[in-house]
């Protein structure tokens, strides 16, 4: 497993933490396909992602622009109304410019 | 299990991603005591973690200033050169400004 590189700042994070309910019926077919669908959209550049107690990925992005594209996507948009109905018992989504990055060990 | 809340932009993030190697000893005794002094530390909000094949860890600062006096903490110092030399493979910083967060389910 290796973690998303550095990128030349400034960028953009899209810091999503949740905490699931018990109803995870299709809920991995949909992130895989969101994953499909993210990496297809302009200014992407890759994400993290992790979950224990609680789960968090976080997706980097070039421009505000890019991440504004891609919340308006209807396939998007339609797999976030499914994780409030079912998926998610919380989230909080956080928008953040990156200002600073270095690594330790990258390839 | 519950998120770190939201907060009044701007603030900052420190989002930090790993790969551990398989020699962790002292690891969580000593993650335990880092969050337990960054609690302590002037302007620090909260933060979220999770671990599964990667780790992410995402800590939340009033300011730059406050985020620059908790990496000269020489506790917190000694801790990241342990790391460095025995528990993590990889890992990739990032300091970001945080300018818009909402969420879902939230108390």
């Amino acid at each position: 497993m290796s973690l998303a590189p550095l990128f030349d700042p400034p960028y953009y994070a899209v810091i999503f933490s949740t905490t699931q309910t018990s109803t995870l019926d299709g809920y991995a077919e949909t992130a895989d396909e969101m994953e499909r669908l993210a990496r297809q959209q302009p200014g992407y550049l890759g994400f993290d992602s992790a979950r224990s107690s609680v789960g968090i990925t976080v997706s980097y992005w070039r421009t505000l622009e890019d991440i504004k594209s891609w919340k308006y996507n209807l396939d998007h948009t339609a797999a976030r109304e499914l994780g409030r109905r079912q998926w998610y018992s919380q989230y909080t989504l956080r928008i953040a410019r990156v200002e600073h990055n270095y690594g330790f060990g990258l390839p």
